[in-house]
């Protein structure tokens, strides 16, 4: 039932690139502040992956700055960026990575008919021109350069080979091959690496590579098979996040090898008993709820342990269970802190939990948890990782919740009394709605009016009992700028004002910075 | 990029096993009632799945009833209920099933090492001998058994031979291969079938089966890699719902076989264009919600439609598009309805959306329609859903909510103020509790007694506007019994009330009616 535990060459290794923070971060909605990258990355790197992808540095300021900073923190994962066929993206992408102890320049272009003929028109000849421009500009800069083909799955074999071919011969390291909508089958998609790798010259001396979208629920299966034909590399994000339906689930890739060690006799380097806290991080930051029949992550995929008690189960666990949930990090909900805990408890729980906090945060972070313990009955770990992170959300921002009254029910209308603190001056102001929700976003429009409309209201339970915490999401559109921002509180209402603030606040830092359309890759 | 349009025999037909109703509504949280069973059963006949398995008629009294009354009501597919080894479990079956029109008993047994060893106490002979003699006692009440080798895919292939041929040999028409654990790989799995049918005497006389689980994401490419390897069901659930990480996703399975039909031959029955509709269903009776970047249902996966606007998308759709968000049944929500709206209007869009509503239900629908379209600006299609849902889960239950009121805010304590009628009778009760949810429930808890704890609390905005009608999910839990519970309404303290009340409902209804444990199939 288990991996076979012979030793394993370094031959047999997948190499792990993550692009949360690029694809993933890319897909509407998702999008991610600085702060909350850095936090991403510094999880990526600390379970082992191998390369982060850390953004698109020519797309956006934004993009760039959280490529330089994370290439500055990370010291152990190779940092890359991604660059259009293009001069000016290559170099922006080197000057955002100067600093990286591990620098990958990660290039693209088009190469299926359907691209080079109407998103790029350029004809076989200028494209396979610009794959060799374009590599061997990015090796100027780096002795890690990866290229891909994208939409690879629909271009013609032999362009695709002479493509393939002159990336090598220009000196990049590895191959990527794209199947950026998601349309191939497994069989396919490795029968495709098999045949590139026996034709193309100096195929042996690269890495090929995967990267499969899920379009059609195949991206797992289809970056697997991509390892039998050869590949050894897979590009995929925490959750399965990603343009339209997804890249293939980083956690799903790790645990198919680990648990199935014995038909695909590969490994990876990524701990898995960290993948639950990767997952919850990115669910969190990109407010995309993980769906609870999600393989590996999801709050259902181990249900037999705390659910219905499955005879089965009880009498061998293995009856029904091809892993343990601790082996993906998953852990039963305990009672961890109540109100005689002291400054000490807290900090090595949070320590624990994965904060790390400055002193004035520590302070102001624990005083709430003393007024939360004062007021909740148990306090469970998701409480306070839910405290501290509207903490951080909420610090150092312009607009902040200085009250709140809100009057709802069956009676009507419904009305809302809010006092904010606008950078120093506390105003007040009181507005009647449709619902409390309505009436509240209303009274904190009159005193920062903006253009923006609410896309998302997310209300999640952090704990299975009514006083439990509320998060809040609430994403603001305003053109084509779209931001997320968070609340936790006992008080629904109170959380919902929160994520409203900190949505506004993060629209304001936005407005500045627009990333050009047109910008992805696939 | 499309399916070949050659004409399609009969032998490359897969035919569609629906277990939502089973296999879906067994997963921890996602029990449904009967009305909202025979909602799902209706739109799965009438989107052409072949076979709806609606439940296990010896596990409970509920499952029972609700094989019974979709038995009665399904004119086209086949009905079939789910039998372990025992011959109380296939008369119970039968007795469900006997106002079928057309009707299939699934009778199954465990037959790996660890199922005959663990679970069972049985050696192989034993085993042997149960498969023979339930398959012949299913035959005896229908032409149409169908047997499954419960975790087939870790039995000896040896021992797996000699069973499969004695199901046949005792008549079953259809024989499954359920991958029980979601453990196997698609090359794997697609040899265990060729394996089965090269092997085993009279394979080509009957209808192999693939039923598998996605504990590492692999279960759409698993079943589709049995269909290569000669199955011709494929069983699956609606939005994969399911045990654990539940079963291969049905939308999909058909859309991977539309899609790709040049390099898998097969095709389906299945009415693509109505996969958002039922997805929509399943997602509100289960409460479980589909996460953004699942494949086909999720509100991302075409996202480019509406989100960012794609440089190549615009130019070229397929450049990005593999199929088109209206094959699946996505619409751009409208605005439909206004304050001015007639009864007559209201009707066909009732009609249009999938509802049938007597004339009182009508006409009470129409007035909160009504009520609805002068308090809100814009009212959307999931307004008038929403709406309508409502109204069926509340109308004729024990207990209704007659008034409330909620002041919440930073202020505290929460108060909450209701009033309810328990059969007939109006209670008015006041609580304060952390947080204005807590301070209803403890409101409502004090007029109508209970033990139950609070499972899930979730908001969903309905349209993306703050005047949007909420629906809120509340989850209880008493004993083994857990409960579902929606509501409706513009202000979300009044739907989180209303969500409670019809989970309380509910449990009064379910208290007589106790689901024995370890009645569970794979």
């Amino acid at each position: 039932m288990t991996a076979k535990t012979e030793a394993k060459s370094e031959k047999d290794r997948v190499v792990i690139f993550d692009t949360t923070l690029r694809d993933g971060e890319q897909s509407p909605g998702a999008s991610m502040t600085l702060e909350e990258k850095l936090q991403v990355a510094e999880l990526l790197d600390e379970m082992g992956v191998d390369i982060i992808e850390a953004g698109f540095p020519i797309a956006s300021n934004g993009d760039f700055e959280a490529v330089s900073e994370i290439a500055k923190v990370i010291k152990r994962a190779v940092v890359c960026g991604l660059a259009r066929a293009a001069t000016g993206d290559i170099d922006r992408a080197a000057e955002a990575l100067a600093h990286a102890e591990r620098r990958r320049i990660h290039t693209f272009i088009g190469t299926s008919p359907l691209h080079r003929q109407f998103q790029l028109q350029l004809d076989q000849d200028q494209v396979h021109e610009r794959v060799i421009s374009s590599v061997t500009r990015a090796r100027n800069y780096t002795d890690d350069v990866e290229w891909s083909a994208m939409d690879a799955t629909r271009t013609e074999h032999d362009f695709l080979c002479r493509v393939v071919e002159a990336a090598i011969r220009s000196g990049a390291t590895t191959i990527n091959i794209p199947d950026t909508v998601g349309y191939a089958t497994p069989e396919e998609f490795r029968n495709l690496i098999v045949m590139i790798r026996e034709r193309v010259p100096n195929a042996d001396k690269v890495v090929f590579s995967t990267h499969c979208h899920d379009d059609l629920g195949l991206a797992v299966a289809n970056s697997l098979a991509g390892v039998t034909g050869g590949a050894r590399q897979i590009e995929c994000t925490i959750n399965g996040l990603g343009e339209r339906a997804g890249n293939a689930a980083l956690e799903e890739i790790v645990m198919a090898l680990k648990v199935r060690g014995d038909v695909l006799p590969y490994f990876t380097n990524v701990e898995a008993s960290m993948l639950m806290r990767a997952s919850k991080l990115v669910s969190a930051v990109s407010a995309f709820p993980v769906q609870y029949n999600k393989a590996i992550v999801g709050k259902n995929a181990f249900a037999h342990e705390s659910g219905i008690h499955q005879d089965g189960v009880l009498k061998n666990a293995q009856t029904y269970e091809i892993m343990t949930p601790e082996s993906v990090g998953v852990k039963s909900t305990s009672l961890v802190m109540g109100k005689h805990s002291g400054r000490h408890a807290f900090r090595e729980k949070l320590a624990e939990l994965g904060f790390e906090l400055g002193q004035n945060a520590l302070e102001e972070a624990f005083k709430r948890f003393k007024d939360l313990a004062d007021r909740k009955k148990h306090v469970f770990d998701e409480d306070i990782a839910a405290l501290v992170e509207d903490e951080m959300a909420q610090s150092g921002e312009a607009i902040r919740l200085v009250a709140l009254t809100v009057i709802a029910g069956t009676g009507g209308p419904q009305k809302a009394i809010v006092t904010l603190d606008v950078e120093g001056q506390h105003e007040t102001r009181e507005a009647v709605g449709d619902g409390p929700v309505d009436a509240m976003f209303k009274a904190i429009k009159s005193i920062a009016p903006h253009e923006a409309t609410l896309q998302l209201y997310q209300v999640g339970a952090v704990t299975e009992e009514s006083d439990a915490q509320a998060e809040v999401s609430v994403r603001l559109g305003e053109g084509d700028k779209i931001v997320t921002g968070r609340g936790a509180d006992t008080d629904t209402m109170v959380a919902s004002a929160k994520a409203y603030v900190s949505a506004l606040n993060k629209l304001v830092t936005r407005r500045a910075k627009s990333k050009p359309e047109a910008l992805k890759a696939g």
